[in-house]
């Protein structure tokens, strides 16, 4: 009994010490149990979130799009290699302004005995297209990359030789290092990391960012920031699609480029899955465009294309694919977005301002995120919408530094 | 009775002879109320004529109006001289793209103590100016003067070193010299004129036309072309007002181009008797533009003001002689034209073509001429008109050859 003599505090009876020794094993049993209730309760979040995440997903794959055709030959109406670039940066500028989606650039003159070719990788590849047509993609791609990942993805090139007489697209993922944003347009960089870890990603800070995936070098990526894990200064993020920023928080994430040999491709090779289910042409052989009905006309995945210098008429005639009489065949709506014009002509870059502008009032998505106004107040995006993606506005708040985009 | 007899014809008698006579005189008397009442016929159809004329001229007195406001500043903001003459281009076409009445040029920055001034002769006169007001003003001018005229009104002058990259505006009012129409602009010349005569006046036809007001020499006038009369080949025409042909015909004719050394001049300075009836002023800070009913806002002479780089907000601040703390109060409207833009920014040139495509269906015109569209039917104006200034159909549509406005 010497040993339990020797831890038997003094001023205690033995049964005051089984019962203390009884409480401290119950606490410690009760722990347990609370600790594992709180681990199945974290772990249960945990699933939640990533089902959220899962069902964000899904619903991003089903954001309604936006895309404009234009032809690549009206470059080659400019006056000067400076008017030419500017020209680019004005159609560039307007995909911007009205939130496109996908920018098609198409060739609507086809292939004559002297056509000169150029290269360019758009979304689908490397593509051999006329020069006019890769011009204009490679500028508009150029204007649509956030500037401190241009140096990786933009050599030096003769297309692009007045590229600084350009104006800035102002867009609200062209991030500076000072703005504060939950996703950030990024490059992978070429470090070694150790087995198991993901890519350093340059986003245009000072320090890259830690990702979960491991890509190969000079890539493009979207990455969303993680929050800084408490006395740690490195900077953690995830891979992303291109198209969750706008569809967690709205806001607008910039376009796709993409080259058509010739009219048909315009539609051929649409990028989503079922292809555009509402497809306008403009004209002013077109029906006007006070007869479509004020946001009676519903869409998942809109085209609009648009002329060159001789019409979508011309574009028709030049594509051997196309065996349609008339240019009104091939879309749902062909209309005249401007009736009763001052001027005998309109300029393609004009003409994209104001039928973007008319059809503002004329369509409806089916889905679109919800966009914030400067109030932070949820409102309709630029196409009103049908039923909204309603994300946790109020984290979308927080996580949000709105007040840029005034 | 020998001199009876002498004048007695044979084989007649008296009785006969006097019969003939009496038939003869009523018959002279018959004619002279004949020719009388041709002649009342003809004063009166003469008086109807003038009268309806006068009509005319009293309505398209009365013809709504639509004038924007632009900064001059918007080109030193651009990066190369050529690039300042093609902004003012942009500028020129979205006027006459939408039919605009009167284009002002204000200077949105005031007086430093290195602005450098300019001269030039708008409208109200020779005026001293912003140099890049004066420069937006004279391409303004430039542009919308017939080409066949610019030697008569543009000497070389280095605010037009570059006008030959500038795109044309293909106004109706630039007629070809194969073209036909009623109305031509012309200039009077130096040439001497037997008393009693008009001006000869240059239209851009291989012959000067006589007109039948005579003038000084080197004055820009629109004369109306008069049909040939017949076996001669003498061109003849007369003088009418600038705003003759478009409420005659309802042909765009062509703006005017207005400098206003600050804010206030815009609006104190209209040349309209009763002044603007509705002002808009476009700000990404207004209401939005969805918010205004649909042809909801009826306007005589409407006046749309654009903000520069800093908005309408540097204008009013910049400006001594006016006191209201938010430029809001300055307007009847002040609305943001594009709501969720994707681009922090919308430049000047953008807007012009926004706002006036989204106010075309929003503002309703009270007197405004028909206009015809290509199958010669008429058709409402491009702002939509509540009652329309009726010409005489058929004769418009005969005098007028509408298929170049095609």
């Amino acid at each position: 009994m010497s040993q339990v003599t020797d831890t038997k505090p003094l001023g205690k009876s033995w049964r005051e010490i089984n019962q203390e020794r009884k409480a401290m094993k119950r606490k410690r049993n009760e722990d347990k149990l609370l600790k594992q209730e709180k681990r199945i309760l974290f772990e249960k979040e945990q699933e939640e979130k990533a089902k959220e995440e899962a069902e964000k997903e899904a619903k991003l794959a089903d954001l309604s799009t936006v895309s404009i055709a234009i032809p690549g030959s009206i470059l080659e109406n400019a006056q000067s290699a400076e008017l030419r670039t500017y020209l680019a940066g004005q159609i560039a500028r307007a995909a911007c302004v009205f939130c496109i989606d996908e920018v098609i650039v198409y060739d609507d003159i086809g292939d004559k005995i002297d056509t000169k070719k150029s290269k360019l990788e758009d979304v689908e590849g490397v593509k051999v297209a006329r020069k006019s047509c890769v011009q204009l993609a490679r500028i508009l791609q150029y204007l649509e990359c956030p500037q401190y990942l241009r140096k990786h993805f933009f050599p030096l090139h003769k297309d692009l030789e007045f590229a600084g007489l350009l104006n800035p697209l102002d867009a609200p993922h062209h991030l500076r290092s000072s703005n504060d944003f939950k996703y950030r347009e990024g490059v992978t960089m070429n470090k070694n990391v150790k087995p198991g870890k993901g890519s350093q990603v340059n986003v245009g800070l000072l320090q890259d960012v830690s990702t979960d995936k491991l890509l190969n070098p000079g890539i493009r990526v979207t990455v969303k920031m993680l929050p800084l894990a408490e006395g740690s200064k490195k900077l953690k993020g995830k891979i992303v699609s291109l198209s969750t920023p706008r569809a967690d928080t709205g806001v607008y994430w910039g376009y796709t480029v993409r080259i058509a040999n010739n009219l048909s491709q315009v539609f051929s090779q649409c990028p989503y899955k079922d292809g555009y289910d509402l497809t306008i042409g403009t004209s002013d052989k077109g029906t006007s465009i006070d007869d479509m009905p004020v946001k009676g006309v519903n869409y998942h995945h809109v085209l609009i294309v648009f002329g060159g210098l001789h019409g979508i008429e011309a574009a028709l005639e030049s594509d051997e694919h196309l065996q349609v009489e008339e240019p009104s065949l091939l879309f749902d709506h062909y209309v005249n977005v401007l009736p009763n014009q001052g001027s005998r002509t309109i300029r393609t870059e004009e003409a994209v301002l104001i039928a973007l502008t008319s059809l503002r009032t004329k369509l409806k998505a089916k889905t679109e995120p919800m966009v914030f106004n400067e109030s932070g107040i949820a409102t309709s995006s630029i196409f009103p919408t049908e039923k909204l993606i309603t994300p946790n506005n109020s984290k979308v708040k927080n996580d949000t530094d709105l007040s840029k985009f005034d």
